[in-house]
């Protein structure tokens, strides 16, 4: 990572990263890096180097995917944020209880994680903020330091999510929110604290979360401003995944869909954070959103998120569809889906960060929209169906990858 | 349907229909005409041509098919083959006693019910054949006299599954098929039969079943010679269709599936066919096929097609997924499909009429591919997953669209 | 129905039935008589007395269960409350249209429902009543006047479930609820008045819906100075049944459920009663109440009741249970109920009418503890386990009918 | 043991132990001592007794259930019969791999399980036995060694489930038996061989497969005149188990059920077994017999075991139920089971033994129909409804600790 911006002060259009430059060492930072879903990615990213497992999960491992210019799992490097001080080795342990990650795996990546544990800096939460802009140069700060060791950083939120939150006209252009700060108020959620941070400090953000985070009109000017890519939002590993392929099944045999029930139980700490309502609200606006769009029309039905703390980072979710077929005959579907949320997805996160790096190189800005398969709304794309969101990335792929390694 | 060869000695070039002519009436001839699937389908038409239903599980009425040059609804007419002799009316009143067909409707299509009645000629039923020759002649007798009535003639398989068969040596070609009846052999299974006489009648053949119809070198040949296309096999309604929107979301992920256990449960005529183990051969086969070519790898796990007479018409298909997630987690997904299979099957018949009809008239020959989208097998095609189908329907329905009503 | 009391000043000793008597005529008086469930009620008792249709679903149709002393089918007459004036024509139309009532049968019996329908008196809402006492005269009125015409009644509550209903001091004693009535104040929820009334019109009362109903110390009062008997609250249908034959083998078998979910799926007037909170408040109250009994200690799990329109009478359930084994090891249990609420509780209505009608001849008084089997919350048992409910049934049947008819 | 048998010429009276003597050592004789189910129930009872596990699973450790008299975890040894030589350490660890046993159990109990492998001795296979009477012998011998050093043996038949065997005339009485083996002819399959051998070791036998065992007229006769106990057969543990608690919530519910599948997909050693058709056929025999008891008519629907090698000692059980309520509507029920077949049995089969056990020290003989509770198909019992079978097993189990302990 050559030349972040060090100056806060305003956006500027310089960019460390050449188009078509050779990968090198790549730094994850993760927000939320003690999280479940963060340690299970920094365990499996050590057992991928060490080669102690398989790519399975793995998308940028599939053999239609372009790998070109991908930074190896050896050459990735994490560190991150937190607000919790929990031992990253003792989450180790708890996902190990849980059946998350096999024991011997921990055992064997226990290096890697204390390396890790060295490289995390205490995050910042919500309310606490009193000098907002100094909070974003203090996190910038951070993410520079982990930068100066690595060639390129992509920063990804997984972080608790947040309650929906408006940063209204405090947060309208880059020089209202500049202004709102010199007069001492904080307009941003944390994620979007991070996501500023992120970008003065001259790294993509990826919100793997359903918090606003980058998605606040000052800071998507600082992206424009500093050529900086970015994706989001939201991981698409359960239920909402299914939906994506499945729908589109009902859209195109012309079957009308009249109620569509979604339940998913989960317990873990994502679980306990979506048992609030408010973040909850932001996880089932998410999910809604694609349905609607593969069916063309508004379909009934309820939807439910249920901390069930038993189930830990299992989660089961049940889907009921209530469709008409010819001369208005009722039909039914229904699945089970029992996935284990933080294996799902982080692998997913380190794909994100393998492409968005690479992005980065072969010269991407703005929404990364060919991502959209990974995420329940995606940035810069209407596209919700898998199967085009599958082709679009692997196209997209293929590019970025002649032009890295023409 | 303007020229059919009256000559079944040989086979021609001649074929009677412009590339490039509007569409006026189209007629299905269905073997089977006296089936669930039949019956439904043509109570169906007769709704759809007096707008008494919608189109819904229509394909062909989804807004992103290329519509011209479709025969219109009312511009449909059915007659077809059957070895049952019960009359249509009283199959109708079975499905409406099975709640596959509202009562409402049967009783206002009752007079298209009885005109299609006077179009139904008798079948031919395996073994009965002892002068196969004179048989496909008999039975191509009764296609031309009912295509002397509309343009173009459709003939569509809706009959009961057969066993595999195999005709052998006698049926390598064309010659070898002539030079086997001449010395009173009957190499041909009942709907390879009708598929003989569809072509030599002129019209393009549609395998709605798996049996072997069309499939057979010397039958091959003869659709070549006379410039004809056809399309099959095997309608996929039910679970395979679940499978084909599925499997690809497991794949795109590099999720590892394990097992897949198929069940299948259904009553009716079809499932009583099936419960003849040598018809659910047939039948396991086409259904097994995708799901490795999807997934890239052999999958086992058990796959049922059992007969459970109180279900009716009502399919009950429950398929269970295990596979592995990142670090060998071992996850579950499992559905439960309750259709109505005549009430899914029935449209997807008349699309295929209309789409065939239409093809025939674009000039198309050999096996339509692009109607993969319709099969469990799709001849001249490998490809399985649901998404590229559409896309290949939606194209070639343009191109053919594009060349009937420039 | 001898001798109703006349006088609602106090509760009396009376009661016009003798223990012993042979069964006559039978009155039921339903509260909500225009509801799904007193329509498709009415609809099947003219068809049972007609014999147009079996005893499925009347549990005293069972061949244990002793029917001796119990009103045969053809001798029990409908009449009853309802706020609301549709027509029962219409209702039937509907239960048709919704596939709960074959057409055929709802022409059969056309004539008894408009028979029924010059029965029916306009019943009272919510905060409608200015002078409570003289409401409570009014329906005990009606109720006495349908009695004239019978043997015997038996009043059951159907109609539309109420929110949480607190009656206060003033309905400690029946003296205060006199006091409170004569100062002006109305304390009692409609449930309650009908309560109110049925007794002083000599009349059991049934409860089918978790409506406060009787469950008033004023009341219960009432009926134990009239010696009448009383039963509920809230029918076991779906679900709750379900768990009363499942919760038992978890227990029995020392396995430990460390959660249990239910999801409830309906449509229909009551599906759209429910949609309003407070209303399900009532109803998840009864539901939950069996669980940690059964089981013997606290179960944690959410439990949804929805209003899903489009499945009209038709209620889906999906519960699932999470559970440990031996060594720890963890399991779950999963179950989808698809049923038709209305069917399966309109027979359970007309044994409740049958049993109890025998049990007040047969000199019951107080809570029926007995009729448990029936009841999500049965009044004067804790008794919660399908198996033991019924064994309870069979033994009181026995009793009852030894003293109707030695 | 006090005095077992030694000749095993012809049956006789004499019993070791006496009514009234307090428990001491009770040893369990595993038939398949090295198989899933044994190995569980070996680590799991060496758990129990050091209080590294409860009593979770544990039948006799219900409340509800008398335990006076019972042999406590910490004096229950272990020994038995298998042919397959894989150490039990070696078993205990493909175990651990399976999820089935933590991990820590395993290493805390490694020295019983060392223990346990020095009490094994060699079984025979089918068709091995030359001179079936030596073998008999041989095998009777084993188990007196083993008895000498307890108070009291039971032999638990948990080996792999042998096909339907018929042992015809030759087994028709004992001294017909003894007359084939004097003629060299060797009618018994091996379960029965070993129930021969545990009978004439003076020992009490439990069939927990549904193989023939002690099911043999010459064997019944055997146990009579010995005067032991025995209990079978083919322990209940998934999908029969949910069955016989929900088959009478249908019955006495009047609902008519029209089918019921049943769906079971199983690895491990006993999947692997019942992949042969016809062990397969010995189970789903013992499966079918309690529906048709429990609902008092036949009902139809495919009944599978499917071997899913991926799934292992996991089972998973899909039963689909098609059944009609009042006025014929169709509803259905559906259940998914997720058990780990050997957690669910190993404590099962540790109650068996403590309560034959007792049984035996409180004087029973001949067919144990209270232990109906924890069989498919019980021996000495008609009764299949789960409630009722609980309800005999605690009032038996009250007068046997009376009887032991007074
Ligand atoms: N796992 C999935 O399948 C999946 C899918 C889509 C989205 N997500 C999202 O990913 C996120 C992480 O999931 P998880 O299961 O790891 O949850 P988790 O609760 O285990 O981890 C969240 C971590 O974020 C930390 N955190 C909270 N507030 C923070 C702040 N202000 N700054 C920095 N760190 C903070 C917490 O201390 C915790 O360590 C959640 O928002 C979840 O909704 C997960
Ligand atoms: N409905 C679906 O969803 C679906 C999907 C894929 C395939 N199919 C296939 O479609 C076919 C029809 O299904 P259905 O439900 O209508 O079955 P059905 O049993 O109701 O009808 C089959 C009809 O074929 C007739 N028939 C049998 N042998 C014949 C012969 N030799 N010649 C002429 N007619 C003959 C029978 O008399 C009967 O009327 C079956 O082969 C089925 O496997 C159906
Ligand atoms: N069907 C079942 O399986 C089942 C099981 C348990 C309990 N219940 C209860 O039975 C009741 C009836 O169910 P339904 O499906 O028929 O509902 P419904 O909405 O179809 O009928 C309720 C009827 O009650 C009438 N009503 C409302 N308020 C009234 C009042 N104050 N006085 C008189 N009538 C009034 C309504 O006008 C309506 O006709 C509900 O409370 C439901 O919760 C039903
Ligand atoms: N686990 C359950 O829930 C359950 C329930 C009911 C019945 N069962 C029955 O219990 C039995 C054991 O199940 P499992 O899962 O442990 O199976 P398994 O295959 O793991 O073990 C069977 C053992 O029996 C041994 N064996 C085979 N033939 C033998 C013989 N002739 N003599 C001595 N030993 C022999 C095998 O070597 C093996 O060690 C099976 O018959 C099964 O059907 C199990
Ligand atoms: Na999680
Ligand atoms: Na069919």
């Amino acid at each position: 990572m050559a030349s972040p911006s060090t100056s806060s002060d305003s956006p500027s259009t310089t960019r460390g990263t050449t188009p078509g430059s050779t990968p090198g060492t790549l730094g994850v930072w993760f927000l939320g890096a003690r999280g479940s879903l963060a340690t299970t990615a920094t365990i499996g990213l050590g057992a991928l180097a060490a080669r102690l497992t398989d790519e399975t999960g793995c998308v940028t491992g599939h053999p239609d995917l372009d790998p070109r210019g991908l930074a190896s799992w050896a050459d990735i490097v994490v560190g991150g944020h937190d607000v919790d001080t929990v031992p990253l080795a003792k989450q180790a342990e708890r996902l190990v209880a849980g059946g998350v990650v096999p024991g011997i795996l921990a055992e064997r990546v226990a290096g890697e994680l204390e390396a890790t544990e060295a490289r995390l800096r205490p995050g910042v939460r919500a309310g606490e903020a009193t000098d907002q802009r100094a909070v974003v140069e203090q996190l910038a700060g951070d993410i520079r330091e982990f930068a100066a060791g690595v060639d390129r950083v992509v920063v990804i939120d997984v972080s608790s999510t947040e309650a929906p939150h408006d940063a209204g006209a405090d947060a309208a252009t880059w020089a209202d929110l500049e202004a709102a700060w010199a007069a001492g108020r904080a307009p941003l959620s944390p994620s979007s604290t991070y996501a500023c941070a992120a970008l003065l400090a001259g790294a993509p953000y990826v919100a793997f979360t359903p918090s606003p985070g980058i998605d606040v009109p000052a800071l998507l000017e600082l992206a424009a401003d500093r050529g900086l890519p970015y994706a989001g939002s939201d991981g698409k590993t359960g239920e909402t995944l299914v939906k994506s392929a499945l729908a589109p099944m009902f859209s195109t045999r012309a079957l009308a869909v009249r109620s569509w029930t979604s339940i998913n139980l989960l317990g873990g700490g994502d679980g306990s954070t979506l048992a609030d309502p408010a973040a909850r609200e932001s996880k089932t606006g998410t999910k809604r959103s694609g349905l609607e769009s593969m069916l063309g029309h508004d379909v009934p039905g309820p939807m439910h998120i249920d901390y069930v703390e038993d189930l830990g980072d299992w989660k089961t979710a049940w889907d009921h569809v209530r469709f008409d077929g010819f001369l208005g005959t009722r039909m039914t579907m229904q699945f089970t889906w029992e996935g284990c949320d933080s294996a799902l997805a982080a692998p997913l996160v380190l794909d994100l960060a393998r492409l968005t790096g690479r992005a980065v190189a072969a010269g991407e800005t703005g929404a990364l929209a060919a991502l959209g398969f990974f995420f329940k709304s995606p940035l810069g794309s209407q596209e919700h169906r898998l199967a085009q969101q599958w082709d679009t990335l692997l196209a997209w792929s293929r590019e970025c990858a002649d032009r890295v390694s023409p």
